[in-house]
C-alpha cells in the first residue's frame, strides 16, 4: 500500500511539483484529482477552509495533511535522503528563493492567471469568452520573467548550486503547465530551452509529459525532444 | 559590529515579522530602510531584479544576501538554538503551513491592497483618492480572514502547536501593521484579541510599537495593553 496520498489537479503547476518531487524521490503515492474550480468537501477538510490544492495526505500516525507545495516539498526533503536541497544554510536559501520566486511571482503574475483564463473558466463557463485584455498582460509578464529566468541561467546548468534541485523541480513544474498550452516561446529563451531539455528527459518526469486534459490537447511540442 | 544588516520598511508586515524574528532570537543586526514604492539601487543589487524586501545581508564569507520573509525565517531559525520551528517534521509542517498562510493569502488578499490604498499610494501620489471600492473589498476580506483565524484559536493558545512559534510571529507581524491603521475591530475576534496581548507584550515585540510613519499617526490603541 502506498504510504501518501496526493491530491492534485494535473494542470496545476504547484501541484505538478509535488509530483515531480515524489517520482524524484521514488516515494510510493496514490493520486486523487480534485478540480481548482470546485468545492471538494474532501479537500475543505483536509485543508480547511478553502481546501486548496495540493494537499498530501499521510497515511499513518493516525492520517494528516501537509499542504501548501513549499511546505510539502520541506516535509518530503527532511524525510528522505537527497541533495534536491543542498546541506549549507547559505545554499539552502538559494534554492528557496528560487522556489519562493516561482510559487509567489511566477504563480501569480503568469502561470494563474493564464492557467484561468485558457482552461479554468472555459471549463465552468463553456459559454464565456475569455478575458484577452487580463490575458495578453499575463502573456506579457510571462516573458518578462522568462527573459529573467534566461539571463540567471548564463552559463549556469541549474537554477540554484552546482546541482540539479528543488528550485528546478519547481521552475520544471511551472514551466511544463504553459508549455502544455504552448504558451512558451522557447527559442527566445535558448538557456532556459536548453535547461528544460535535460530535466525533461529526467524518468521522474515522464508521468506528467503524458498528462491529457479532456478537452485541451497537448500543444505539438508538448512530450517531444526536439522542440 | 552587528552581523546582520535587514533593509525593510517599517509598516511592511513581512520586513516585520524578520524585525520580530531577529529580537526574538536576540540576533544584533542594523536596519536600513527601504520604501517599497521606490526602486532602491542597492536593494536591487542584492535581490534582482526588482529589489523586493525583506533582504537580509549576512555579514561574513563576503556577504551575501537572503531574501523572502519565509526563507529569511528558516534561515536565522536554523543557526539558532530556538522551539520556534518545533523538532518532528509533522509538526514542522503545522507552523509552516500557518506561516505561508500568512505570507500568501492573508498578505495577498488584505494586507497588501490596504496599505498601497492607505498608505503607499497617499505618499506617492499624494493627490490621487483612495480606491473605495478595492479598500472596502479587501477590508471585507480582511474581516473574512479574521473570523476564521478567530474559530483556529478556540482552546489554543497559540497559532499552531504547543508552543509560541514562527506562526505566531508571522501573525503578530501582519495584525500589527493592519492595527497600526487601525483596521481591526479587536472585540469581535476575542480569541485573536487575547493571543495578541499576550504576543504584545513580549519585550522582542517593543520596538516594533515605537515604530512612527511620518504622516500616519498610529490608530490610539497601537502600543497600548488595554484595548
Amino acid at each position: 500500500m502506498e504510504d501518501y496520498l496526493l491530491y492534485h489537479y494535473p494542470l496545476c503547476p504547484l501541484s505538478r511539483k509535488v509530483r515531480f518531487l515524489l517520482n524524484e524521490l521514488s516515494v510510493r503515492h496514490g493520486l486523487v484529482e480534485i478540480k481548482p474550480w470546485e468545492r471538494n468537501v474532501r479537500a475543505m477538510e483536509l485543508n480547511p477552509p478553502e481546501g486548496e490544492i495540493p494537499i498530501l495526505l499521510v497515511k499513518r500516525d493516525g492520517n494528516y495533511a501537509v499542504v501548501d507545495s513549499f511546505v510539502i516539498a520541506e516535509y518530503l526533503v527532511s524525510l528522505n535522503a537527497t541533495t534536491l536541497l543542498p546541506r549549507s544554510e547559505r545554499e539552502k536559501a538559494e534554492v528557496r528563493k528560487i522556489e519562493m520566486w516561482f510559487d509567489k511571482k511566477f504563480y501569480n503574475e503568469a502561470s494563474l492567471v493564464i492557467l484561468r483564463e485558457r482552461v479554468y473558466n472555459s471549463l465552468v463557463y463553456p459559454h464565456l469568452s475569455i478575458d484577452t485584455k487580463e490575458l495578453k498582460e499575463s502573456e506579457k509578464r510571462l516573458n518578462y520573467h522568462l527573459a529573467y529566468l534566461n539571463t540567471l541561467l548564463n552559463g549556469r546548468k541549474w537554477f540554484a548550486g552546482e546541482k540539479f534541485s528543488l528550485a528546478d523541480i519547481t521552475a520544471a513544474a511551472q514551466l511544463s503547465s504553459l508549455d502544455y498550452l504552448g504558451e512558451i516561446q522557447w527559442d527566445k529563451y535558448r538557456n532556459v530551452k536548453n535547461w528544460y531539455l535535460v530535466v525533461k528527459s529526467r524518468p521522474s518526469f515522464a508521468s506528467i509529459l503524458t498528462d491529457v486534459i479532456p478537452g485541451f490537447k497537448p500543444y505539438k511540442y508538448y512530450d517531444k525532444f526536439d522542440f
